[in-house]
């Protein structure tokens, strides 16, 4: 038999770092390279019970679902939308597969072949993949710490006409990034002018180390939520637990309705005993008491990774300090190619995501992403001290301390 | 805010018939219209245990999956599928959001917009849904009580050059039909030589009434697994629940892996505290006893369902009675159009699909689908008798007895 694939399968390709982190699995080398929250804060004995009491409702709980998500999940979700002022009715919100299918059914239902979207580069690797898949063009715009340079927001959005800006503009993956507050309205204005839809990927945004500093959501700066600029979404993976994937989006109704008819095609609901299980605990369960731990931990571990780095004395060696989120940016000396250099980092025990990957265009092949939720505090002295050893030995082969 | 969706949402447009059903849901309307098991009959307290020996297992569970499944579970319907001469290894086996996506997964990875998929006409709306909003054109094949005509199979083969053929032989959604096996081998025998891939979805297989006879899946009857000219799908909705949404797809390893790396950019995976779930309750309960419970009781509704409708004495009015699955399929007199039915139906208290939307062309607006597992023998008799009515208006009103 031969087999004839659809054109954008070439697209598909697997890439060779996801080959060399595959045999990372299961071995002795210590990852950070996945985007994975910390298990040891899972709240296990909390989902337990919450799937018990799930099951106390009786056989109804096991029947198919509603293809836009289960009412009283949805119910919640929108009261603490509505805390972070995003007012949203039912009909505004559309629960998903992990928010990665929330971004995946805006692309299928407003983006067709050759659309552009613009991006931060570099920025979220899955996200530049799916377009990727879906024929879609992903343009880069400039960008600094504060967020897009909104001249060449402005320049881009005349020179590409494009539908869609993707962003995320809190605790961005992989930079880390925080938008400043003048940028986020910035892109707002100018989205709006011209009838640019702004599809916001918030996963980190609880994940907030000083919560003295306020980051407001694009969605809860524009007009909302009929008519909105903005598509919202985030999800319960960082904040609860991945295994459930359960993700949302919020935006207009026209838009999410039509999102919801594209899902009752792909794959008629997403698991509805998670979302039932999902609203039980939260009702049992004080989640802002749960992140408050989480972020804790994390800013703990956040500050060890940075304190293991910087020991290290280097002078060309630039990297983050997160303000949240999961990760650490990380660029390394003119030269120095971090895919070569994971494959000597896995020969001594230790695993990152080199940058290129998440760039739109104009790779940096001296970037990488470090994650530090997922490793604890002994593991990652090791991690460090292995890395560094393999960091040192790439910078002197380009003549650099 | 201006939006501007994309091409192929034209094709999302909801229909009448949903929005009728709809407004049945929680109210005192008797439903034979969706394709729902019987809750009654759920293994909710297995499922409970199941759910509790997952999270005995500690943090790790709630942790992300992989994309192509939980393995365990894989190999669990692995040594299933070999029970049924279908011989595969994890690697020919991708686990998906019901069987759903695994007809879209598919679609997205071996068909482009314009091509050509064959079907039986009528066939299983979702898949004609999918179809449409992919862009791509769903030609049907004529065909009798033993499945698709040769002839016509093999002269559309030539005429339209069609990538798949998508079927459901057995017990098919609509019709309950059972494809004969000289129709299965003719079927292959042609795709083969024509280089077209078979796409059996087999979700109704396991609700067989008379065990004494034999169907044989596509699969089974192919050269496996890889270099098969059948893609395979079934889920555990029909047999255990469908809140899981727990599906699978097995085929070539090639095909299969490309499936993969699609799921990996539209969701990530699916549940996997779900797939561990379903592994736990697979491995601490006797399914085929289940099994075995729902086929009588599912035989036994059918059988009251076809008493019913035998009772009335109509001569111009025709249906099968199932040898298993879950609908009856019948045509009223030429003239009786079943949507305005519909709708004084509902005012009866009694609901059904109508047949239309299950034809690819030429639709018969005198058929319609009825349900005979989701409803109590109560229910079946009030739900038979208010529609015996209606049918009689219908026919009346048509000039017949």
């Amino acid at each position: 038999m031969e087999y004839s694939f659809s054109k954008n399968v070439d697209a598909l390709t697997s890439s060779a770092v996801r080959e060399i982190l595959k045999l990372t699995q299961g071995s002795q080398v210590i990852s950070l390279a996945g985007g994975l929250p910390a298990e040891e804060f899972f709240p296990i004995e909390a989902m337990r019970d919450a799937f018990n009491r799930v099951f106390d409702g009786g056989n109804k709980s096991l029947q198919y679902g509603l293809t836009d998500g289960y009412i009283p999940l949805r119910e919640w979700i929108a009261a603490r939308m509505k805390q972070k002022n995003m007012n949203v009715d039912l009909a505004n919100m559309i629960l998903t597969t992990g928010s990665q299918q929330a971004v995946d059914l805006l692309c299928q239902v407003y983006l067709d072949e050759g659309d552009v979207v613009l991006v931060e580069n570099p920025t979220y690797l899955a996200a530049l993949q799916l377009f990727q898949f879906r024929g879609i063009r992903a343009v880069p715009v400039e960008g600094d710490a504060e967020g897009m340079d909104l001249d060449d927001l402005a320049a881009k959005v005349k020179q590409y006409r494009p539908k869609m800006v993707y962003v995320v503009p809190t605790f961005a993956n992989p930079t880390g990034k925080v938008w400043s507050v003048e940028r986020r309205l910035g892109l707002l204005r100018i989205c709006r002018e011209n009838h640019v839809l702004i599809l916001e990927d918030d996963p980190y945004g609880e994940l907030q180390f000083d919560l003295s500093e306020s980051y407001p959501t694009l969605f809860s700066l524009d007009q909302h939520p009929n008519g909105s600029a903005v598509v919202y979404t985030s999800t319960f993976s960082k904040t609860v637990a991945p295994a459930l994937r359960t993700g949302w989006a919020i935006g207009d109704a026209q838009v999410i309705q039509t999102m919801v008819r594209a899902k009752q095609a792909v794959d008629l609901h997403s698991s509805s005993i998670d979302q039932m299980a999902l609203f039980q605990l939260l009702n049992h369960f004080d989640l802002d008491a749960h992140i408050a731990t989480i972020r804790a931990a994390y800013q703990e571990r956040m500050q060890l990774m940075d304190d293991l780095l910087s020991r290290q004395g280097w002078t060309d060696i630039k990297w983050n300090k997160p303000k949240g989120g999961m990760f650490f940016w990380m660029e390394l000396p003119e030269g120095v190619k971090a895919e070569e250099m994971l494959v000597r980092a896995v020969q001594e025990g230790v695993a990152f995501v080199p940058g290129s990957p998440f760039y739109a265009e104009q790779p940096k092949a001296n970037t990488l992403r470090l994650n530090f939720t997922h490793t604890n505090r002994e593991n990652m002295i090791l991690a460090i001290d292995r890395l560094s050893k393999v960091i040192g030995e790439f910078c002197q082969s380009v003549g650099q301390p």
